[in-house]
């Protein structure tokens, strides 16, 4: 590489992220020092500004720059409704789609049992509490169609039988499908036929 | 996307990095933030000692950490022939294949009358001086197959005519081709087979 070891660094390093590889990794390291004023410093700044505030939302798991996250802030949102999603990336597809006008609760992952994931992991016992504690009616249960999201989503649903309407995300979630890979049109049309878990 | 104005900022940012979209911009942000400690703050503080540190090599033109390049430093490359190429990115295609144990002199674009970019703006008149100086023997004009490419090396070598030999990186370009895109085992022949100009 020659390019120094610095240089060198970053770029491995920035080939660690995801939808990178090595090449796509040393265009944008060019593409940076290129414009060092413009992208390089103030994207460094930004960084270093992020990892100083961001944290977890203390009530549903996203991520903001406070105790809580904007939407648990937000008095726009009704608190009678609770969609369950996976992780962050799922909660951002949700609100691109801009059809959900409740809260969240974002489970960080899914049940496992190879990967010793159990539901104090996952926030489940935080969210059956927040069914009591916020007056939840319904909880929908946005998780992937696939054989881990779907065992967990009768997990929860085990625990809050009874106690809340449950409903999962319907028509246009192919099988096997993950939320963050659908189009906004798909996810909200699959909110609106949602069915009765 | 309700993740904080910062993190959709952070998001915007790496969205606008060659090779980057609004979705693996968000997941590589996502990834860095669940990884602050192993990731987000490592990154951001290479890219600020890199900002600070990196410059042009005042000979070839390079990018490094010093007032001259590695390779320009280095006594292990040969001095009689340099690399003509016309960008960074070139340069480390190039030592990727480990073939050339030359110097370079990396124009920082081609010749260009519709943006203006005429022959000072390229370091010509510092590699032609660097001809004289630095005894060399041989040019090989390494430049993107393409039209301004082609433009740029036939203006060289009119200004290098008769003072040393000239050499062209020959099979295994492809019409069209640019070198940052080909394999290491394609610029090794290519270069093996080079051809006078
Ligand atoms: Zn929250
Ligand atoms: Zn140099």
């Amino acid at each position: 590489m020659s390019a120094g070891g610095d240089i060198e660094a970053l770029i491995d390093m920035m080939a660690r992220l995801p939808g990178l590889g090595p090449r796509s990794a040393r265009r944008a390291v060019l593409q940076m020092i290129r414009k060092k004023e413009l992208l390089l410093t103030p994207l460094a700044d930004l960084m270093h500004h992020v990892a100083a505030t961001v944290r977890e939302c203390a009530t549903c798991g996203n991520i903001g720059a406070g105790q809580i996250c904007d939407i648990c802030a937000s008095e726009k949102r009704a608190t009678g409704e609770i969609c369950v999603v996976e992780d962050v990336a799922d909660l951002w597809a949700m609100e691109r789609s801009a059809v959900f006008g409740g809260r969240y609760h974002v489970l960080g992952g899914t049940l496992s049992a190879l990967d010793a994931v159990g539901p104090e992991e996952l926030r489940i016992p935080k969210l059956v509490q927040r069914v009591t504690d916020e007056r939840v009616t319904e909880v929908i249960l946005a998780l992937n169609a696939t054989v881990d999201g779907q065992t967990t989503a009768h997990y929860i649903a085990d625990q809050l039988e009874g106690r809340v309407r449950l409903t999962s995300l319907a028509q246009g979630v192919p099988i096997g499908g993950e939320l963050d890979y659908l189009d906004d049109g798909t996810i909200t049309a699959a909110l609106r036929a949602r069915k009765a878990f």
